[in-house]
């Protein structure tokens, strides 16, 4: 299984949905995703990250999280506070963030493979 | 705002949040997920799809729902039965699929916007 899939728990747990469409231009962007996926991974409570951006700079990052409490906290994390304003001014044109807590997961590795479900919520 | 960004009410509502590894090559992928959008779109409960995929092949699908059972009903469709069987044979070399409720969301168009909170959950 790829890197790029998060290796989460077993639900009940909390993710944040974050569509955006980037501005032309790197600008800092890249430099700047790569280490809040870091300093993201360092914060208590965070289990995960996904994300996928294509060619015309629409992109989709989920992060997940074990309580509301760890994203409110990361949310006032100073250092990505920073990265919100820049990304507000310049490095977005448009993005949508919406929270949500999953119930229910399963997934599928290789050809033939049944989905194995977790317990639902 | 971008057309690839959901339309959605104020929560909540339901997501499916949908990252997939390609297999390398089309193999119809292109056109069963264009139906498979198209048909979607026309199901009790659809709210709204965002979708990217980068060069790699790893993209994030989330679709927007909602009720559980919206969800339910979507996933036994009987041609989307079809495309998931597909899919696990020769589309996809791996995805998970988590089952989420949205209870907030907020977002941001343009320079200089400030963040439009919705109600929380």
């Amino acid at each position: 299984m790829s890197e790029r899939f998060a290796q989460l728990p077993q639900p009940p747990y909390y993710a944040v949905i974050f569509p955006s469409q980037r501005t032309p231009g790197d600008q800092g962007y890249g430099a700047m995703a790569q280490r809040m996926t870091e300093l993201a991974s360092e914060q208590p409570g965070f289990l995960g990250i996904e994300s996928a951006r294509d060619t015309t700079g629409f992109g989709i990052t989920v992060s997940y999280w074990s309580s509301l409490e760890a994203i409110a906290a990361w949310r006032e994390h100073a250092e990505h506070q920073v990265a919100q304003e820049t990304g507000k001014r310049q490095w977005y044109e448009h993005y949508e963030i919406r929270i949500a807590k999953v119930g229910r997961s399963f997934g599928l590795s290789g050809p033939g493979a049944d989905p194995a479900n977790s317990k639902p919520d």
